[in-house]
């Protein structure tokens, strides 16, 4: 049984950034939420790639105990992205997306998949996360929702349905901006959990995170860079280490919440140091324990002293 | 003797923000800094304004221990800015400045403010800041220094001429990137640092600060308000906060400038609650230790405790 189900997209991607040039490299946001998840519980991936796909180039995650046998190989060719950044990393600019095999993606859960205690809906159409949560069987399974803009602008109905659904959204803060209609993101954030959800995680990329509850809300910075390489992938990476953390702790208070998105933060901190999946593929789980002691101290201060 | 010297700017402000609009209200780098600055020591304040200024709208700072007899009277007209902010409350539009008596300010420094322990050299003339330093009798004054993109585009020389006086920095994290000729604030920071500071307080608006010395790296997000108001002097508020809090403490150690930081924070999110100076004015100090707190709150976070 997995603990953790992941919808989402396995890609070839093209990237240019100022520091480097890779073509046709592993992606997608099933592929970067899983590679970071499978480091803290075992997840079960549900996506699609076509007859030019090489599952070998991510049979590694079987040693993480990763359960590959939701992903569908379709006639056609794999989801491919194109795109480059400037020195103001947090901004991509896309230069081709061929949708190939994800233009007819209608996610099935494989009936073992159907009982896990948390699901992330990486970015794809409303209605086909909708779909997806009609299959969950487990009742007391913790949903959480990434989307993009374009689903925004163009299915906001369906959107708006689907959140209502889940207890979780992990998105951007323009997007919590966009789906709120409030400048303000704490109070964007409260107007969406009237809806349903219980928790909001707004992610600010370089800036780190912002967290709302019903209980409290948590600020993170991002893990300072000397080197940012290449962040394609680091939300979803994010949210790997976010949801991975969650499933292996078992719940989702405040306080195991505030852990998971320095987590999340700590790998998308490793994730941005290298092209495509290749920092976290080998990474140690010492690395990880260092990088979230070394960050816990560039974040912590004393009470005030003054008379 | 006062322990805290500012110089700076005190000026009438027009602010047109999203919310609301005031004319002619008290303003000024000097005046943002010290209406904080003066909750945690006592401060002296270097700047000039016109003979149309009334003095009388700033004498409640005395009953904060603030000496002014630093204030020039001059001929002429007050220093007036006006401005306004669109909903992304990060980037003023400057509409109008009149330099005013500005444009002869040659700021000298009252004997009795020449043994300050810490000096703020808020955003003026590069060249009159190292002006400054040069009346400064104590050896082991900490000076802190402000400065704008136009010094930097107009009169770099000098300004680095300047930076390499002083202890700290306390700039926007694009003049960071700018004087370094660095986009990475770590790597700018620390280029920065070997031509003479030993810390560097970067500031990123609404995402909080970050803050390198030799020893280590800090990072504080700013306070999640509901309401900000006016951002205007949010960023003098903070530099008198943070000054303040040392001079009161009496040490540039990292933990103190931690804490001093987060109440620099503190003192900012107070002042974007209104227009001007007003918020601060009335403030009490249990609101400050209030806020302290419930801010170290929205920051805390416990140990890992996955196997």
């Amino acid at each position: 049984m997995i603990k953790l189900l992941v919808v989402g997209t396995v890609a070839y991607d093209s990237i240019e950034t100022p520091f480097g040039k890779a073509d046709n490299v592993l992606g997608g946001s099933a592929l970067h939420f899983t590679n970071a998840a499978s480091f803290f519980t075992d997840v079960g991936m549900v996506a699609t790639v076509g007859k030019d796909f090489d599952l070998g180039g991510i049979s590694f995650l079987k040693n993480r105990n990763v359960d590959m046998s939701g992903i569908k190989v379709d006639k056609g060719k794999t989801f491919r992205w194109e795109g480059k950044y400037g020195y103001d990393l947090n901004q991509a600019i896309t230069l081709k997306t061929e949708l190939n095999v994800i233009e007819t993606f209608k996610p099935r859960i494989p009936s073992h998949f159907s009982e896990a205690d948390f699901v992330f809906l990486a970015n794809i159409d409303p209605e086909l996360q909708s779909y997806v949560i009609n299959q969950i069987k487990n009742p007391n399974t913790v949903v959480a929702l990434d989307t993009m803009n374009f689903w925004i602008e163009n299915k906001f109905n369906a959107l708006i349905d689907v959140v209502k659904r889940v207890d979780m959204l992990v998105i951007n803060e323009a997007e919590l901006r966009e789906i709120s209609k409030e400048h303000n993101l704490v109070k964007g954030a409260k107007k969406i959990m009237e809806q349903g959800p219980s928790c909001i995680v707004a992610k600010r990329g370089e800036y780190g995170v912002l967290m709302l509850n019903r209980e409290e809300i948590f600020l993170a910075p991002a893990y300072p860079l000397e080197d940012v390489f290449d962040p394609t992938g680091a939300g979803d990476t994010f949210a790997g280490g976010l949801m991975g953390y969650l499933a292996n702790v078992g719940d989702i208070s405040s306080e195991t919440i505030k852990q998971a998105i320095v987590m999340g933060s700590v790998m998308a901190s490793f994730n941005v140091e290298d092209f495509s999946i290749n920092r976290l593929k080998g990474l140690e789980y010492n690395e990880i324990r260092e990088r979230y002691t070394a960050f816990k101290r560039c974040l912590q201060f004393g009470d005030i002293k003054f008379e």
